[in-house]
Formats: C-alpha cells, structure tokens, sequence
C-alpha cells in the first residue's frame, strides 16, 4: 500500500494510525501542502484525488481518498487486527457519532484551505483567524466531552479502542498545536495522553514523519 | 422511532431520505433553527444532542446523533430493506468517499452556524456570504463530478443507490436554493434529476415535511 499525506494533517494523521494499530506496512509519499503553492494542486495527484486534499491511500488497483473511508476499508478488510468498529450497531453508532462530530464539525472549518481563504479572499488578520479556529475547536469539544458521558475510561468507549479515538487524537494534537486551552475537557484530555503512550499513536504522530519538517 | 429535525436542514434530509428507502415509519419532530434564537440551543434539546445541532434519532433506549451515524445503522439495523452501504469492501469506500467529500468537505462550511457567525463575528455581507457559498459547492462539486467519472448512471456508483446518493442529494437541493449555477456538473444534475422521481425522495424533501413554512 502506498499513503499520499502531509506530516501536519489531521486526516493523514487518522489513517496512519489506522494502518499502525493495523500493523499494515506501507510506503509514506509526502505531498507538502504549502511548497510552490502547495504539491495537492499539481496534475499528477489531482489525477489520484481531485479533491486536491490529503491522504489517498492506493491498494493494488484501488485508489481511495477522504480519510474515514480509507480507515472504514482498512477495518472491513483487515477485521481480525484491531477492530476499530465495533460489531454492536449501537457502541458503532456511537463510535461514528463522536468521529463524526469531529471530521464534520471541527476539522473541516479549520482545515489549511479554508484559514487560507480567510486569510485570502476574507483578509482577516491574524488574531481573527486565531479566534475562528479556537471557536470551533471549542464548541466542538465541549459537546463531544459530554458526549463521552460517563462511558469514557482510556479510550471513548471505555477500554474499546475504536473509530472514534482514531479521529480525537489528531484533533487534539492540533488543537494543542494552536494553542487552544484544554482544561475544561478532562476527559478528553485523559483519553489523548493515554493513547500517546500507545506505540502505534506515537509511530503515526506528525513529528516521527520523514517529512516532518 | 422518532426524528429531531428542520426541513431544511441537509442533513435532517439525508436522514428522511434513508427513513423513507428502509420504509420505517417514525415520528418527526421539528426543531426550529431560527425561531427563538434556535430552537437547536434549548436545555431540552442540549441533553438530547450536546452539539446543539439536528438531527438526532430515537430507537428506544438509543439515542444517535450525526446524520451519517444514523443512516450507518439504520443500514445495519434493516440490511435487507434497500441497502445503502455496499458489501464488497472497495464499493463501500467509494460511496463513503463521495459521502465525506460532501458531509465533511462542502456541507460543514455552509452550515447555518458557520454562515451566521461569517456575518455576525466577521461582519461580512451578504454578498461576501454568498461568495463564500459558492466557492465551496463549486470547488466539492468539481472533485465529485471528476470522482464519479465513468461509473456514474442513474446514481453515483451506477445502478446501485448508496450512501453516496443520500448525502448528494440534500446537497444539490440546498445548491439550488442559493442559485448555484450547477450547468458544469451534468452527471451530478443526472443523478439529482433522476432520484427526485423517486418516492422516498420526495416524501424526504424540506417541501414535504410538516414544519415546512
């Protein structure tokens, strides 16, 4: 399998987590989002995903992109590693409802082209930018920390590893990253640094990537 | 089964449209966006969804929030009535690739939230709004008309209806609300003309819901 990502994004983050927890060997082909203008937009990748965004993962003859569909593939063909959704439709819905809640809600709002668009065509300034981000960050967390309710424990589902840690944990990381101030979501809090110590999150994580920069 | 929605929410929609091809009865219950401030931001409601966002779905004890969560298992719920995710695995992926691009890509940054706080926190204009608008519909519609490519027919991934015509379709509908010229996506019109013959597409349109004013 070959992975087409960026250090930095969340979403290639997610899948290589998938693929480590997975233990699936891959080839790491960076496309850096913002050399000459960003390498997404060149000919060749647009070709492999014309959404001109990061990851794409190619399996054989199949070519797949947007993040959580190349992690629902990996679960469904490698079912018997790590499952990440669980075989009860209920805790499967709640597994997709928290990663969901974050790949719809928070991440896209703060994905590069969009605070490039605002930065571009809307010319807000730094701190207007910096403000957008923290809101969502925010609002998104303080719904998902009740979501996690009381059957929070290491993982969102309690001792379950699943979809939905595989989409917290690069959300968290970047909101760190951003400097947004995470007190107040104790659970989640928890959750991140006890999959942190976990060999296959630290393995996946943007600075142990040969194009972390 | 009861539904928490409006409708005109694209994702209240999606939802109905998924109740309707499963030919599951349910009580709707509307929840106003705009009256009182949002009908969405109640205590009541709150403890029902955290994200203060429709729709949310009851099946008894079960309470499930995240449209796509709900259409995932309902699928899984009744897998013999009209399925919507396919079961060979690389199938599946491409109607889920066609679903994110939509409900992760497009649909978040055209929420009603997101266009009010461009307008109250940013202070943009109308026109600015719309610019905005457009600029998402046009650049997720460029990548899923090139995405659905050869394999497109009468739905996304040709005779199969899917996941993918769920999430296209309340999206093209909303596109049209906000007069997007849609003229450069002739297989994205195909399959939105042909599904709106469809009964479970009709009786799921914002036109057809009780709340609709």
């Amino acid at each position: 399998m070959k992975l087409y990502g960026y250090f930095r994004s969340s979403a290639s983050f997610r899948v290589r987590i998938a693929l480590a927890l997975k233990e699936i060997n891959y080839e790491n082909i960076p496309v850096h989002l913002l050399n000459e203008g960003g390498e997404q937009y060149k000919a060749d990748y647009t070709e492999i995903n014309p959404q001109q965004l990061v990851p794409s993962l190619i399996d054989g003859e199949a070519v797949i992109t947007q993040s959580l569909a190349i992690v629902e593939y990996l679960d469904a063909k490698y079912p018997g590693v790590m499952p990440l959704v669980p075989k009860d439709i209920w805790l499967a819905a709640k597994a997709r409802q928290i990663a969901y809640a974050i790949a719809c809600d928070i991440h896209p709002m703060n994905n590069l082209r969009v605070l490039q668009y605002l930065k571009g065509e809307l010319k807000v300034d730094d701190e207007v930018k910096n403000t957008w981000y923290h809101h969502w960050v925010l609002t998104g967390f303080t719904a998902i920390e009740k979501m996690l309710g009381e059957t929070c424990d290491q993982y969102c589902l309690g001792d379950q590893l699943s979809l939905a840690d595989v989409c917290l944990i690069p959300q968290v990381y970047n909101a760190k990253r951003f400097n947004c101030d995470l007190t107040k979501f104790p659970r989640i809090l928890a959750i991140y640094e006890h999959c942190m110590e976990h060999d296959a999150f630290i393995q996946a994580a943007p600075e142990n990537q040969p194009d972390a920069g």
